[in-house]
């Protein structure tokens, strides 16, 4: 079971949407479970330094199959997963990766986004995730 | 002068809906003006490999301001620009990267394709450049 | 809007009589609002190593629209975007990053400035940014 | 002996005048004996992609104290160094990079210059190494 196009679509609207509402501009990624590229956007005038971050928040919950912000405190300095971010060419471990399920409950891929705070970032995040 | 997301999203339906009628399965980049990733969609079944070279191929034409096709014999054995490639932490020197530009004939950015064959995807990416 | 080299040499030179002032050798980077460099100037003597930091500093101003020491509170350990300089190949996000505007207020590109002290290199950057 | 900001800064004044002069807009890199980055302008417009080559070139003239024109011929398949630009993370191999020299003789750095065919880059780049 992976994401389709199709979907990776109406998350990146989803998304867009609720940045809108919020009046944020997103950087918002879709990858799938092989956490290769599905689909992504970038709204008007949303950071440019934001492309990459967006891409591995995505990337980084698909790794681990679970959503970024769980893993903010394993990464502290004296926590058990300190400068995790050294590996796959760079993570990101802060708020704004969240895994995309199917109607089943199954993993098909993740959403990341970025451009406002993290918890701007992780609003979004989750609408797109809804909109599966 | 950029490309909008707006724009963006209009180049790569009529670049989908293309592949689509040739029956091919493509990835599809479009970068703005500073080689910066605009948007981007993955058919579904298209291949992984693709999605590193649709980019390269979109940063290679604003990077040069030309089409990709036409490095292609500048990059050969004895030609002037041979290796190339190895700059701007790779590029993409084959045919599926083009130039977009707005009605006043200004380039706001770039599309590029990969999936199939060279020609395929220089067909495609045309495609998009022509719902600018 | 985009900054002329023109306008980044002004920044520069005003940026090394601020340094020279100060008793500093200094590293400068201007880059535009695609964060790619326009100019670069490194006073002999200055650190080898700032080179690279002093372009780090200036995209990373650009790539978040933002001085970047408004970053540094922000990226410390249990704070919202610890370890964001694991993306885009590598942020600096200590002071001596500063955006660059034009008369209107528009962003325009980024200086980015080590060699020193980092409230050093924060006053040479704002000194090239006056110069705008 | 190495060389100086402001000797650099001459080579640079003096290879901006000659692409002028040729109609040309290049990015123009000085580097110092131990390749590292002196000074750097881009002329307004010039190609993007420049900016990396025209460093590399600067350097791949210092890494081997000649020339990158010379290099060109040697780096053919079949020829001896076949394939050196994957060393140094990436050189480029073909004209546009030239040693500088002070009056005695010795190598003090060398100009990278990119932005048009490569024998214009060479022509460049040998205006900017004669203000020396």
């Amino acid at each position: 079971m992976n994401i389709t196009l199709s979907q990776a679509e109406k998350v990146i609207e989803a998304a867009k949407k609720k940045a809108a509402a919020m009046d944020t501009k997103m950087d918002i990624c879709v990858v799938d479970t092989g956490a290769n590229l599905t689909a992504f956007a970038r709204m008007d005038g949303a950071w440019l330094g934001s492309v990459d971050i967006s891409i591995k928040k995505a990337k980084t919950a698909v790794f681990f199959t679970m959503d970024t912000d769980q893993l903010s405190p394993l990464v502290q300095p004296g926590a058990p997963l300190y400068n995790i971010e050294h590996s796959n060419q760079g993570l990101i471990t802060f708020p704004g990766g969240v895994v995309l399920k199917n109607a089943e409950g199954t993993i098909v891929g993740a959403i990341g986004v970025s451009g406002s705070t993290v918890e701007d970032d992780h609003k979004v995040a989750q609408a797109g995730a809804e909109a599966m």
